[in-house]
């Protein structure tokens, strides 16, 4: 019997009891970014050591950041082959608008052979799978084909401020040959997809300020700047009519597309037409001269996230609003600085400010964009691993998203990172009703099982 | 002894119990804007009419309409004098953000002799000086020297939806031969005004559509329409960068400013300094080539009154938001028409719309703008009244502000409208804070029981 045979029949016996360890830590709300959640971050952290220990792995650790904890754990008795380190998050988004889902975000129900709950898809899920894996392999063969090390942390959604730090203060106890992140997705239902490249974050807070308070939109309309109508004015000269990002030296530093890189992404076949169905719009809108691949894989972006300001409640207020505000972050690709990008909108907004209002700044944490070598023996036994369990083509992509600890990782500890993820673009991550198709669940599984094993033969 | 002196000595004496009594009528929370307030509304009524009751006030009614219930009242016993209708709201503007108040907006509090509360001064504390005036005049002389009707609404705050069916229902019953308004304010600290003319207003809340929920800025960002950034752009197009707005046809039924009317305006001599100080900014903004009295007293406003969507809290998200939505005023000046502007304003937001979006409009309620001839007795009599008391020369003003039902009133009762108002634009009407400054409602209690004289003397 192949190891993976006995893997799928390890799987196929253990489903239930999986799913149903699952869901128990897809219960715990680890909403990273608003505060009041800081002890359910502490109780996912710590339910993650503790399934980390029920497994063999050792010396495992949650370990105190100056944010939320980092958990770690190690199994190295694999005497001469690779170290593989995985990375994942067990931070979630935030779930609002509550309203909009169909069962509670923290009360995993399972429609359609698919898992509704917040952080099913990203990432509790798929790092859930790592465990399993490494169950199911202990459990059919005594061992480990490769050295393993687990890096989770719970800062994912916000940026990942702490984690550069612990990788530079942590260096040795990383070493490894490759690392393993399964937070990407399938290029589509049944084909899977190596990620070669992804795009990196910068954003800022805007806030406009009027008047010193409210005023009566009647005694003072007219006369005195509305802080709204200054925020917008400021928001819509980022762009053209045409989607082109207006920010000056905002494209200067981006690495254009290769004819061959566009000729690849024009035989994905990539289908417009079941993507606006998806999503439910009559007519896509982005960046004029590049296909929604290019778009969202190897162009950056600003986008507005958020904007508040005035009256929002029932009915009408005839105010003037003193404050408005929004929350932009941009999507960067290979070799864009954060950094720079930040400096760069800075400038715009300075010198789009309208009269009669200041305004203030606030950064967000950033991340940089990160290319791997394709053609690399790691990525290229992923795709290997892809296609005995899926039996198509595996695709090479990009990623439109933002992993930044990749980016960190690379300057820092200098691996090869391959991005084997298990996610579909439908499935609303970051959304209401985010889900996880199971039969990825089940397939990924079986992937990454036998994963390890290609990986135990590669000479790094 | 003069009515004046004796009314003086009445309001002196009584002053304690009076303030007592107006912080009842102001503890109660009459937000018509929000459904949740309907009880209160309902209370608010009823304690006006039983006050009005308690001062030999006959025929008092809590009228239901569609909307919040209309108080009305009479006094008909002065035979062969004129009647005064006089006109004010038991409503008040919502409370937020309510964490910028130094005290509670529904519990009155003095500080400095300004009385702090929501109402304070818009409108409750001047409909309560008319209640007083009454209960004076009944004490110090036994009787009234001119016939008085009342009509109290609870729906100025937002725009008077009941109140024309209800006058056109009751026409006979409302006949007179002025209408008495205090609901605006003396010209500055010290010197009075008389309000020839009010703006109208008319509103629509924008409300755009792109994706059938939020999205991922990284997987979809690029390719799918941003809600906000094509809202921003449209609130964008309603102005050019000199303030001036860009919705075709706008303009075209404004009333020009007379040359005689800009000379009396600059004669004022309008300390805009002296704004900037009070509202806090470090310059003015509004429509280029007019002054500060002309943009907020005789030309037409758009403002952005409340904006939403995406993600508002702590920290970021990083989603590419599917709604948002922003609520639009606009105050209007003669001859333009609510209903026409609101045809404009479509007709703009429909060329501005941006690919990728749907946009719904709703329509608020409207008002059409007022202007009262300045040389009529009613308006040079109120002007004599105030001179007495004040001691200082009268101006003769129009307001920026709307009081909808004025323009409901000329059209169905064909009445002069007098706005005698005791309110300071330092007030924050609208706003946190909102205060009543106690020197004009001592002050402002004389001119109004001089004025009863005043107007028996006018042969209508």
């Amino acid at each position: 019997m192949s190891h993976l045979e006995k893997l799928d029949g390890y799987f196929t016996e253990n489903r239930e009891r999986h799913l149903a360890e699952l869901n128990e830590f897809l219960r715990i709300p680890s909403i990273s970014a608003l505060s009041e959640h800081k002890a359910d971050m502490l109780s996912a952290a710590n339910w993650l050591a503790d399934h980390l220990k029920s497994l063999n792995i050792e010396n495992v650790s949650v370990d105190e950041t100056a944010g939320h904890p980092v958990v770690y754990g190690e199994w190295l008795h694999a005497e001469g082959k690779p170290t593989i380190l995985f990375y994942g998050h067990y931070d979630v988004q935030p779930v609002d608008p509550l309203n909009l889902w169909e069962t509670p975000p923290f009360e995993p129900a399972i429609r359609d052979n698919k898992l509704f709950a917040r952080g099913s898809s990203d990432d509790k899920g798929q790092v859930f799978m790592h465990l399993k894996m490494i169950e199911a392999l202990f459990a059919t063969e005594g061992t480990l084909p490769v050295n393993v090390k687990f890096i989770y942390e719970g800062e994912e959604e916000i940026g990942s401020p702490s984690l550069p730090k612990y990788t530079e203060d942590n260096k040795e106890k990383l070493a490894a040959d490759l690392i393993v992140i399964s937070d990407t997705g399938l290029y589509a239902k049944g084909k899977p997809a190596v990620c070669y490249g992804l795009r990196g974050l910068t954003g800022v807070q805007i806030d406009v300020r009027g008047a010193k308070g409210d005023l009566h939109s009647g005694l003072y309309g007219g006369g005195v700047q509305n802080a709204i109508h200054a925020l917008a004015e400021i928001l819509a000269s980022f762009r053209d009519e045409h989607g082109t990002i207006q920010v000056e030296g905002f494209y200067d530093s981006v690495r254009p597309l290769s004819e061959e890189e566009r000729q690849a992404y024009r035989d994905l076949n990539f289908d417009e037409e079941a993507l606006k169905e998806e999503v439910g719009v009559k007519e896509l809108f982005g960046e004029a001269g590049y296909s929604y691949l290019e778009q969202t894989w190897a162009r950056p972006t600003l986008e507005v996230n958020g904007v508040f300001g005035g009256f929002s409640g029932e009915g009408i207020k005839t105010v003037l609003p003193a404050e408005a505000g929004a929350k932009i972050t941009c999507r960067l690709v290979p070799d864009q600085d954060p950094e720079e990008i930040v400096s760069l909108l800075k400038a715009h907004i300075e010198k789009h400010k309208p009269t009669g209002v200041e305004v203030t700044i606030s950064e967000f944490d950033k991340g940089k964009p990160y290319l791997t070598p394709f053609d690399h023996p790691a990525i290229q036994a992923a795709g290997r691993s892809y296609e005995k369990v899926y039996e198509v083509p595996t695709a090479y992509t990009r990623g439109g998203g933002s992993i930044p600890i990749v980016a960190a990782f690379d300057e820092i500890l200098g691996l090869p990172v391959v991005l084997m993820g298990f996610g579909l673009s439908s499935e609303n991550f970051h959304a209401p009703n985010e889900h996880f198709h199971l039969e990825n669940f089940d397939q990924g599984l079986r992937v990454l099982g036998d994963y390890m094993h290609e990986v135990a033969t590669i000479k790094f």
